[in-house]
């Protein structure tokens, strides 16, 4: 897409610190990173998010995420790693260009769970989910 | 695997508020959810986490994630959904069972992201995606 800045770098026409990258995707160093080593998965073919994400890079991108993630670990002596993808603006996606994040995470790191956890009262989580599934 | 939580509700042993169901997945409501219609995708087979995802699972676990996140938006009327999928105990993981969370967002949610964005100093981002690279 002409404007897509995702699309630019993805494709090579903006450079970036390039981790990976194939046929399919780029992967790149986030300039604002959440930790030093915060990769972002594009697709080189343009799609908004998960909600709209093209079949082939569905089927392709987890197995690019593990690989990475892995090297993550191992170059960066992380202890975990968060793997994100936010659909819409009411969940802080800013580019509408798909992008799967890969975040390092360390012991001790303080960053905390943004949300706090709910509960169902009885009956009401099979309500929700019988919701959800007359909706597939 | 015999004493994991989550084999036994992918595999109907436990009974759970199931949302979706084929030959390799069950997804469910989480019961402490960080809103109402939350799910969790559980793959039948175990593997622990991204790092260690079969390859089979990896590629197709994300057209199951993007039917759902469809789903929960038509069903829940939410404004956005977050994949997250957390590797590590370092990274908010507590059963070591891989499973992929869908979180409905809404506007105005209040949820706000966990992390202050850092920058990098000249040349250190080519830095660190040269140690990634390498660790492919």
């Amino acid at each position: 897409m002409e404007d897509c800045i995702f699309c630019k770098i993805a494709n090579g026409v903006f450079g970036s610190a390039t981790v990976y990258e194939d046929d399919d995707f780029r992967a790149v160093l986030d300039i604002a990173p959440a930790a030093k080593g915060h990769v972002l998965i594009l697709p080189k073919k343009h799609m908004p998010d998960l909600l709209g994400i093209d079949p082939d890079v569905a089927s392709k991108v987890l197995a690019v995420a593990s690989k990475i993630a892995n090297a993550q670990k191992k170059a960066l002596g992380c202890d975990g790693i968060n793997m994100l993808q936010n659909s819409g603006e009411a969940a802080w996606q800013s580019v509408f260009h798909l992008h799967v994040h890969l975040i390092p995470r360390y012991k001790d790191d303080g960053v905390i769970i943004p949300w706090k956890t709910l509960s169902y009262a009885d009956g009401e989580a099979e309500e929700y989910a019988a919701k959800i599934r007359a909706a597939l």
